[in-house]
C-alpha cells in the first residue's frame, strides 16, 4: 500500500472527550470517526487492525476445531422470553419493533438463537460434541458509553458455543477453547493472564476471563508467583492462615475518643494495622449479622454473600445497628452485644490473638481479646475477604495484583440454557438427554483498544507485529524532487512486500518530522528511511518503533534484521 | 476438512415454503436455517460458500483501489433528516429507539453516514479521488420477505462510495467500478450481463444493474446480438422505426362488436396485431392525453413519465374517458373526441400508415387510418413502449430478452448527498466545492442464491469452481472396515489440499449411495472414491459434477484433470 492512495488521517490535537490513552490515540491516529454514542466507523487503517485480529481469532477457532457459522444480529423475542432474558437481560438489549410490530433484539449475544438452532441440527450424540462459532456484530445498549471502542455499544464480537453430551466432554472442550485463546493472545503479541472468574449473572460452573495487562486496566487481577494461578479479585482466594497464637494479653477497654477507623486506633494504640479487627455490620432475612475481617483487609462482597445464610445480605442502617449493638458506628464489636447476633469471622480473624474491636460504646475499643476466651469462637468462619498484595498463595507462591482489561471469556454453562429450550439429542440408548454448553466469547473490537492501552508512549501506539496495519514503513524523502530517491525506495517496498515484510511505502511527499511522527503515531514497528544521502553511502536508515536510535544498514542486513 | 467432524445436514425432503430452487437446495443442502421472517442463519456449509463470494469481492474492489472501512449497522435519524430519507426511505426502514428514547435505523445503505464520514475526513481536493468501502450487514424491513436470502431482510451487502471533484473524475471511476463488478462476477464464474438501468428513486445521473442470468430470474432484460447492448426493460430502446409507408387505404368504420382489445380486432379483420393501435388514456395536472402504441407493443410506464408534461400522470378513470372521448374503453382512438386532447404516439405508430384505431363509439373502429390525412400529425412522439424480443437493436444487431437476477449496481450520484449534507472540500482556487459521489453495491450473500439459480440439477446445485465449499469431495467406500483404503484416502485428501486442490474428505462411513447423493446435493465441483477395488487397480473413480459417467484415472492422470 501505498500512502498517498491510502486514506490516512492523523490529526496532533488530542480529542476532548476522549478519557483513556487508547480512545486518544486512536482518534488522533485516525483509526476511528464517532458516528453518535457508542457508534463508531472504522476507518481504513482501524480496519486494518481490526481484520488482522479478526483473521488470528477465526485461525486459531478454525485450528482448535471449531466451525464457523453467522447467525442474523436481528432475534425474535419469542427464543428470549424462552429463557426469560427477554426481561432479564436488562436494559443493555436494544428492543426493536418492525413494521408488523413483531418484537426483536439486536443480540447482545447469542446463546438462544444457537440452542434454537442446535436443538434444530441435532438429533444424535453421533453429532456430538460440536462447536460453533462466529464473528459477528454485536449491540449492547450501555447507559453510559465511553473509552472509545473500549466500551462501544456496537461491537465486534467472536462468540462460540459448544454443546456436549457429557460433563466430562464439556469439560475437555473448555479446556481445548482455554489453550485456543492462549495461543490468540500470544500470536497477538499481547501480555495476558488467564484468571478465574466469578461467573456472575450469566450462570454456570467455571469460567475463566482472558485479561491482557494494562496499567489503566479497569479489573482487578490477582496472580501467584508460584504458579500460572491467576483470578479476578472477585474470586481470588489467598491460602489459609497458619495455626491462631496462644493469648498472651488480657482484655482491656482502651480511651479511642476519636479513634473510628481501624487504622486511627492502631496509630493511636502504636501496634500493626494487621492487629485490629473491622465489624461490618449487615442484615439479612434471618437478622443481624457481624462480618469480621482484620484492618487492613477488605470485605469482598461476592465472598460474603456466599456464605450460607447471607445470600441477600444488604448494608445494616444506622437504626439497626442500635438496637442490636447499642452503639453508633465507629466502635462496633462482637463483644456486648445488646441482642443476639450472628458472627462470621474471615478465617484471619479467627486465627488472630490478642487483637483489637470495637467496646460498642462511643470512644472506647477493647485490646487484648481471644477467641473462645474474652468472646465464643465465631460460628461461621470462611474466606470473606479480597486478597491482597503479599498474601500467601494457596500454591506457596506470592499474591500479586495487576490491571487488566477483559477480552475473552470462557464458561461451562451446563444445561441451564438447553434445560430452558429443550434442546435434547438421543444418547447411546436412544433416550433424549439435555445437552451440556460451553460458551467463549473473545471481543475483537476491544482487542483493539487494549493493545494500545498495554503497548503504547510518548509519540503513540507500539504495535506488536502481528496487530500492526503494517510491519515496515518505507519513508521516502524528498521522492517528488528526487527521482533515484523514489525508486529506490519503491524497489525496497516492493522486495519487502515480495519476501513477506507487509511494507507501506509513505510517498507523501511530506516534510521527514512530520512523516516520522506519523508513522510513530499510527505505531509501525519497522521503520526505514530512504534518502539521498543514505543511497550515496549504500545504506537505510533504520530504526525499531520502540528503540531510541537508528543504524545505518546496508540491504542484507536491514533484511536480516526484519528477519530476525 | 473431515466431513465427520463438519456439521453437514442435509435432508431429502423439499421444504413446503420454499417457494424457488435456490431456496430448496440451500434448505436441502443445509446451507441456511430459518430464524424468523427474512432472517437466516448461515450454517457451516453455507457460510464457505458466502465467505468465498466475500473474499473474492474484497480483493477486487482492493485491487480497484478502494479502501475498506466499516460503519456501524446502527444510525442516527440525523443524518437520515439531512437528506430526507428519514422519512422518504418508507417502511422499509427498521426504525429503533434505544434506551434513551433517542432514535436510529439499522442501516439499509449507508450514503448518509458515508457523506458525514467524508465531510469530516476530507478537507481538500488532494484528498480526492477516494472510494470508500465496506462488506457489512444490512436491513431492510421487506413487507413479504421470501425466497430465503434472495429477498431476506437481514443480508450482507458490499456497499462503496466515491468522492470525486468533478463529474469528469466521477465518470472515469465509474468506469473503474464497472471494470471491476465485471471481474469479480467471471471469477466468480457466473454467467451475467451488466445493462443500463433506470436510475429510480435514488436518484443519479447514470447507473447499470448487474445481473446474473436464470430463467427464474425476477427481473426482463434486454440485450443485443450486435454488442455488448444490454439494458434492463425499464430502460431498453430499440432502433427508431424506418420512414412511414404512403398511404394506400381509405379511412373506414368498420363493426366490431365484441372486439375491444387490439387482438380481436386483428382476428376479426384478417390483418396483422402490428397494423392495430392500442390507445391508452391518462390524465395529468395539465389534463388528459391519449398515448398510442403499436397493438403488438406495450406502454412502458416509464418512459411514458418522461415525456414532458407527463411526469405526473396516472391513467384515467371511466368518467374522464367518456368525458373526453364519448366513448366506453374498448373502442377509444384519437380522431372524434369530444374535447381538446393531446396525443402523445409511440415513435412506431408515428411511422405506421393505413392503420386501426378505436372509433369512440361502443361497437366500432376506424380502419385505413393515416396520419396528415385523417387525424393531425401527433403533437408528442416518443419512444414510449417496451422493446419486444426481435426489435432491431440501436447497434444494428437485434435485441433479444432474457430473465435475469440483480446482483450489483452501479450509480453516479452526482451532488445529491453531498448538496443536501454539505459536503464540500476547498478546490485548487481554495473554495469550496460540493464533491460528486457515486455509490456502487453489490449483494453478497444474494449471490450465494443467484448462483443456484443459474447452476443447478435435479440432483442439487453445480457450484462454479470459485464459490464451491470444496473444490474436490474425497469419497471413500467403507472406511470402517478397509484401512488400506482408508489410508489411501486420506493420503489423496492430504496430497490434493497440499497441491491447492481445495478437497473435503468423506469419512463419515455412509453407503455409497447416500454420500454420492449428498455430494451431488451440495455441488462440489469433482468427485474422486476411493475403493478396494479401485485400490486394486491402481485407480480413483473420478466424475465432474456436470458429467453423467465416471472415470477411472491413475493418480497422476487424475491431478492433471483437476489442474486442468
Amino acid at each position: 500500500m501505498r500512502l498517498s492512495r491510502f486514506h490516512l488521517h492523523t490529526t496532533k490535537e488530542t480529542p476532548a472527550d476522549a478519557e483513556i490513552v487508547s480512545h486518544q490515540l486512536m482518534l488522533r491516529a485516525g483509526m476511528l470517526r464517532k458516528l453518535a454514542a457508542g457508534l463508531y466507523t472504522w476507518s481504513p487503517l482501524g480496519l486494518r487492525v481490526l481484520r488482522k485480529v479478526e483473521r488470528i481469532v477465526r485461525e486459531e477457532m478454525d485450528r482448535a476445531g471449531a466451525i464457523e457459522v453467522l447467525m442474523p444480529t436481528v432475534q425474535p423475542r419469542e427464543l428470549w422470553e424462552e429463557t426469560g432474558r427477554w426481561e432479564k437481560f436488562g436494559g443493555q438489549l436494544l428492543k426493536i419493533k418492525d413494521r408488523k410490530e413483531a418484537e426483536y433484539c439486536y443480540a447482545p449475544t447469542a446463546e438462544e438463537v444457537i440452542t434454537d438452532f442446535a436443538r434444530d441440527e441435532l438429533s444424535s450424540y453421533k453429532q456430538l460434541p460440536v462447536n460453533f462459532y462466529q464473528i459477528q456484530t454485536k449491540f449492547r445498549d450501555e447507559i453510559r458509553p465511553r473509552f472509545g471502542v473500549m466500551r462501544a455499544r456496537e461491537f465486534l464480537m467472536k462468540d462460540a458455543y459448544s454443546f456436549h453430551l457429557t460433563e466430562a466432554d464439556l469439560e475437555r472442550e473448555y479446556r481445548n477453547m482455554h489453550a485456543a485463546y492462549s495461543r490468540i493472545f500470544e500470536r497477538l503479541g499481547l501480555r495476558f493472564r488467564a484468571v478465574q472468574a466469578d461467573s456472575g449473572a450469566i450462570g454456570g460452573d467455571a469460567s475463566q476471563e482472558f485479561h491482557v495487562l494494562a496499567d489503566s486496566g479497569e479489573d482487578s487481577i490477582v496472580f501467584s508467583t508460584g504458579s500460572d494461578y491467576a483470578a479476578n479479585v472477585e474470586a481470588a482466594q489467598a491460602a489459609a492462615p497458619g495455626a491462631r497464637p496462644a493469648a498472651s494479653e488480657a482484655m482491656r477497654k482502651v480511651d479511642t475518643p476519636t479513634q473510628k477507623t481501624c487504622e486511627d486506633v492502631a496509630a493511636l494504640l502504636g501496634i500493626p494495622l494487621a492487629r485490629t479487627v473491622k465489624s461490618v455490620a449487615v442484615t439479612t432475612d434471618d437478622g443481624f449479622v457481624l462480618a469480621l475481617v482484620r484492618g487492613d483487609h477488605a470485605v469482598n462482597e461476592i465472598k460474603l454473600g456466599k456464605v450460607p445464610g447471607l445470600g441477600d445480605y444488604r448494608l445494616a442502617t444506622e437504626a439497626e445497628i442500635l438496637e442490636h449493638l447499642g452503639s453508633e458506628p465507629g466502635f462496633l464489636g462482637p463483644i456486648g452485644a445488646k441482642k443476639a447476633i450472628r458472627v462470621v469471622a474471615d478465617r484471619d480473624v479467627a486465627a488472630m490473638a490478642d487483637f483489637v474491636v470495637g467496646a460498642n460504646e462511643a470512644g472506647f475499643h477493647l485490646a487484648g481479646v481471644n477467641w473462645g476466651r474474652d468472646l465464643p469462637e465465631a460460628a461461621l468462619v470462611a474466606d470473606i475477604r479480597n486478597v491482597v498484595e503479599g498474601d500467601r498463595a494457596i500454591d506457596g507462591g506470592e499474591l500479586r495484583l495487576a490491571r487488566g482489561i477483559e477480552v475473552g471469556h470462557v464458561f461451562q454453562l451446563g444445561r441451564k440454557y438447553a434445560e430452558a429450550m429443550d434442546a435434547t439429542v438421543l444418547d447411546e440408548n436412544g433416550k433424549a438427554a439435555v445437552m451440556s454448553m460451553g460458551c467463549y466469547g473473545i471481543g475483537v473490537s476491544r482487542i483493539v483498544a487494549a493493545a494500545i492501552e498495554q503497548n503504547h508512549d510518548a509519540a503513540g501506539i507500539l504495535w506488536p507485529e502481528a496487530m500492526a496495519p503494517w510491519k515496515v514503513a518505507v519513508c521516502v524523502i524528498n521522492p517528488k524532487n528526487d527521482a533515484d530517491v523514489a525508486a529506490a525506495a519503491e524497489s525496497l517496498y516492493a522486495d519487502l512486500n515480495a519476501t513477506g515484510h507487509e511494507a507501506v511505502l509513505d510517498d507523501r511527499g511530506l516534510r521527514p518530522g512530520a512523516m516520522f511522527a506519523d508513522i510513530e503515531l499510527i505505531g509501525i514497528p519497522h521503520r526505514v528511511v530512504v534518502s539521498e544521502r543514505g543511497l550515496a553511502a549504500g545504506t537505510f536508515e533504520y530504526r525499531a518503533r520502540n528503540a531510541s536510535e537508528s543504524d545505518n544498514l546496508d540491504r542484507e542486513t536491514l533484511f536480516a534484521k526484519l528477519s530476525g
